[in-house]
């Protein structure tokens, strides 16, 4: 998607050889123009595949998921990552390792937002190792729901969680896909 | 908001004395159409007000100012509660104490999003104490921003946020106001 890379070449901020910052138009400030052109492609991308909800996990996910939800016509379920008190304890939920804070924590849904008659893309703003959404993708199937699919915004393509996700036989479409950020340049896949 | 206020009345959960779950709709699951609605009525309710930016906390807070921003044509900005590695070391911030988990915790904005020239309307799920929303206030302050106003979801009407909020100038627009759900039933005001 050449409006996001665009975006990502003129606002991300390259820190060492594998993490790019862009806190200015997705992760803390969020242009919302920018986020319904996301929503648009995404609609475009998975046309032709049966979405009844839309799953994503707490805090910089739920952005993207709603504002692409309007394209969809279906709700919003975001897994939470931070205890609640006000969760249901009836819930679904997977063990989720972060490398950036280097453990583990559960993602929980509860039963009552997924059902076995859902059909439900996954979309998440970055897929890195797959850690987060392969926990996403064990909550649609514990519920036994279908996974229509899983939308990324930025995919870090140096990373494995593209090869973790297809190998469960799971389709992903990523509006841009960052091959390399090695030598303070961004390559695009 | 009488749409809102039905639908709280058919899918709220009330829980003793204080506590009204909202989950199936607003804190969990999210209906995108319902929110839709919401942001055009903030828009309504702020319309003679400049408004430059829209400010939220993390994390039920994002879905309901993301889509009320569309009709603002504004971007958002979330302050973040969580700690996170790859947040700027220069923020404003402000210490909120959470009754529900009976500790305090900080929440921060990256200098780089809010500046002397905004004008910033708050936007939040709900008003109990009002200690959320002061903290976003003194951050807009800490800017040097003027507070266009606080747009609140479900405001609890028998807690002194709105007191508190008042007593520092502020403007509050709530969709709904609920006086008391004693005894089992819900009271609007």
């Amino acid at each position: 998607m050449k409006l996001l890379k665009d975006r990502i070449i003129r606002d991300g901020k390259i820190i060492g050889n594998t993490i790019i910052k862009v806190d200015s138009f997705l992760n803390h400030q969020l242009d919302i123009d920018l986020f319904n052109e996301m929503g648009r492609e995404f609609k475009e991308r998975f046309h032709n595949v049966k979405v009844s909800k839309i799953l994503t996990v707490e805090s910089s996910g739920i952005a993207v998921a709603c504002i692409a939800a309007q394209y969809f016509k279906v709700p919003v379920v975001f897994a939470k990552k931070h205890e609640a008190l006000n969760i249901d304890s009836d819930t679904f939920h997977s063990e989720v390792y972060s490398f950036t804070k280097q453990k583990s924590y559960n993602i929980r849904v509860s039963k009552k937002y997924i059902s076995p008659e859902d059909s439900v893309l996954i979309i998440d703003d970055f897929l890195a190792n797959g850690k987060a959404a392969s926990g996403l993708v064990d909550i649609v199937q514990q519920a036994g729901a279908a996974v229509a699919g899983v939308g990324i915004v930025i995919e870090k393509g140096f990373q494995e969680g593209r090869t973790v996700l297809q190998q469960r036989g799971i389709r992903i479409e990523s509006l841009a896909i960052i091959e390399s950020i090695e030598t303070g340049t961004i390559q695009f896949g």
